[in-house]
């Protein structure tokens, strides 16, 4: 195994010009963005955001009352179904003419970006050229649903997992039946298989569905109360406690 | 099973008076507080916060520049060994008590409220008694290491455990041998018991630790360079990738 290395990301090659953040700007809500990466916003003289192919991008609506007029931008967009590392190291040379130039990039991340987050991507590019790049850690959308939902997500020595749905049936099972609480993301297309899973553990009065956290399109419901049919979006989350309320 | 409830806290009996906000201020710098955090801090009437003792609130002073001058404060002194429950009900009695008198009151919760915080006994205490409670989610510890750390949590579909220092070895090595990635939390004393659980893992080199992340007395090393007598305090944290780097 290789050792553990980078704790910081300090230039190599590069004589330090300008700065990358990955702004942390929270789940949805204007306001949930930190004073922090607000004020790194107002300064920075490019934004860059992830997009989808038509240009339309989450992050860059959440934050859109807190962006300055004129700025440069630069959306990145990725491409359902084709490779994305020649897309990063596009967008990383992009940024890295801006830093070269002694401007600040701010690149906007959806909740936290080093929490299942693409910024990670143009992080290690970065400083693996040796610019200087900082993270500006934010509201994760988990923390957001526990506190929509008034569920806490775990208590004292409670072990908390947080499950992808794309997992397979054999992998969901193991870890949902291995922890005190749980968090599974990504559901998408795969809301029916972990229905099936949390259901077969006998997990599904413990549930509690949730969508688009803090937007005005939230939807919340336990999940036994969702109809046999029902479909989730990308955007969504099943937060459980073995527990249930027993922390009341 | 009981059937997982109240999907919000809306008042039952009491008719609405002053709500109670759950504030999550962050890992320790000021500016980690949200935007939201911060404004309804500005208009609280009442502002209250865990504290040791002695009256020593480290929540009291991470906001300590944002709490405007002349407010109510309430201080919930949490006595060591001592049971926490009627200190709750006393705590929830009075701030009860500004509420129905209409008043807003603010409880500072470290990071995010309902990650492994005490807020939640304070929330299900007023909201069983009908009072009008919400909570504001929070950038937690475990999102400010990463960051400070430049490790991502997670990616893609990782599972990622967080795993409290007290649990015991075997159960330690269970979680720990299941997983992709790793936080785990509440060291202080259970430091060398963790750490040697990690080492029979072969881990050791994928493992970075940090205390008091953010705050000007922040510490930071790969699990592998501390001293086989080092001692870590409570607020303390090892995070731990299986993949290592692999993701730059």
């Amino acid at each position: 195994m290789n050792r553990a290395e980078p704790l910081s990301a300090s230039p190599q090659s590069h004589p330090v010009t300008g700065t990358a953040y990955g702004l942390g700007i929270g789940p949805g809500e204007p306001d949930l963005i930190t004073l922090k990466a607000y004020n790194i916003l107002q300064k920075a003289d490019v934004i860059a955001y992830p997009a989808l192919e038509d240009g339309v991008s989450l992050a860059r609506q959440i934050v859109d009352t807190h962006i300055p007029k004129g700025r440069t931008e630069i959306a990145i967009r990725i491409e359902m179904g084709k490779p994305a590392d020649p897309i990063y190291d596009a967008a990383a040379l992009e940024i890295g003419q801006h830093l070269a130039a002694g401007k600040t990039v701010a690149v906007l991340c959806e909740g936290d970006p080093f929490f299942y987050g693409s910024f990670m991507y143009l992080y290690g590019r970065l400083a693996d050229a040796g610019h200087s790049v900082e993270t500006v850690p934010g509201v994760s959308s988990m923390m957001a649903c526990a506190a929509q939902l008034g569920a806490p997500l775990a208590a004292k020595n409670d072990v908390l997992q947080v499950i992808p749905g794309p997992l397979d049936k054999d992998r969901l099972r193991t870890q949902l039946g291995n922890t005190d609480a749980a968090a599974i993301i990504k559901l998408g297309r795969h809301f029916t298989k972990v229905r099936d899973v949390i259901n077969e553990l006998g997990l599904t009065d413990r549930a509690r569905y949730i969508e688009r956290a803090t937007l005005d399109s939230q939807k919340m419901v336990p999940l036994a109360d969702l109809p046999a049919d029902a479909t989730a979006p990308y955007f969504s989350m099943i937060l459980i406690h073995r527990r249930g309320d027993a922390w009341r």
